[in-house]
């Protein structure tokens, strides 16, 4: 298995929103980028900001250009905030490195990411990874 | 009716999809944009290129922005390219001024924009009033 | 009530310019937003400094935008720099997260903000607020 | 007379939107900008597209910073497209070359440019114009 099908796309996104709605979090916007870190799926619920698109796909995106989830770009830009800073200027300012970022893996290897945004960040994650079990996948938050 | 619904996106793609099935298009990429122009929701179909996201939001990006539907983009384009140029720098080069930007209104007004690529751009806006139809909104190709 | 309309633009901008002139402010730059972040009027009092739309605009698009007041932005900025720098650069460097971007309401939703420049950052909030109110909508600083 | 004052642009924008509403004009977008190419004021007419900022303030920009009316600019344009391309390359792609961008004089000075979409680019310059007339000015479109 190689690339993300549609069909994992759908059941990861309408998992990821149905646990937010069963667990009350707030509107959530979902993203889902293939293994080249390009927009496969993305849909925002109502009532969430209009610029959600751009924060849930930085968190994935960053997730998937670095191979590293969001936690892991969180403690490096803790430690060390001026790398995550010049990492993010390479990407043109396209990463956004906090949880909500998920790698998405199959057979050990990654075959895109997930972001998510909306609630807190620890919650957004916990919808993405939901959705990346729904579709039988693996998910690195 | 004043805002594009997840479930309105939801229709409009779906039923965009089945179109293109039905009809025997190449696999299509669907975004739908707010009266803003900002991400609703987008599916890239299995088989579709990965840059299919920008093209898709190009058509209906443009369209929003500017009130017009990709047809008359496309004649502003032909009869005094340079105009159209420069309109798409204004706007950061995220306009693509052909058929498959197609605005959706409700009760006379402008509430988002569709944006459908992967065929011919004539087929391409068959696919998005297909489905804005479907949602029982008004399509302007 | 779901678009802000001229009327309402007008009011806002000119009963908060009063505010400030009623107050000892210096001269402000007020810019209000539609509910996509788009430009709907602006107005630069004279004497203020040439680059003040810049300002203006970026109090009152990161609020739209994220769906959060200039104030909640800052305690993020405050909390965790490195989030609302990376927040910053995936809306192109569009967002200035301090008090003076206010969002409206109307009928518990957000139609648009406004984003004000030039004097304090406290000052101008409360400069927006007034004129927000003179409209007959809600300001959220 | 140096600055382009609030006054004479509330008098531009002002008389501006009147006159389209009384030739029966589409809804309007003004924007005056002062003799740096900084924005002074705007107002976008209700049921004017959400994009129409940059559109006004592409005509106006490449007006005052080339110090050559729209008419002139889109003359260039015709007989020599790829410089017109050029040059707005080199501010951007913040300029739009056709009628509708009006210079401001006073004394013989350019002290200021206003920018007008909507209608027809020729019936957007005459709005300008009895604008710029109207504030005791000098319009050059």
């Amino acid at each position: 298995m190689t690339e993300i099908t549609e069909e994992q796309a759908r059941t990861i996104i309408d998992t990821a929103l149905q646990t937010g709605a069963d667990k009350g979090f707030k509107p959530l916007s979902v993203v889902v980028l293939d293994a080249g870190g390009h927009v496969k799926a993305f849909l925002r619920q109502d009532g969430a900001a209009p610029g959600r698109f751009a924060v849930a796909h930085g968190k994935a995106y960053g997730a998937v250009m670095l191979g590293m989830p969001g936690s892991a770009q969180m403690a490096r830009a803790e430690s060390q905030a001026y790398f995550m800073s010049a990492v993010n200027g390479v990407f043109g300012g396209a990463v956004v490195p906090v949880p909500g970022g998920v790698l998405v893996e199959a057979d050990g290897r990654v075959i895109g990411a997930v972001g998510i945004t909306g609630d807190t960040s620890d919650n957004d994650a916990e919808a993405a990874l939901a959705g990346i079990a729904a579709a039988g996948l693996t998910g690195r938050a």
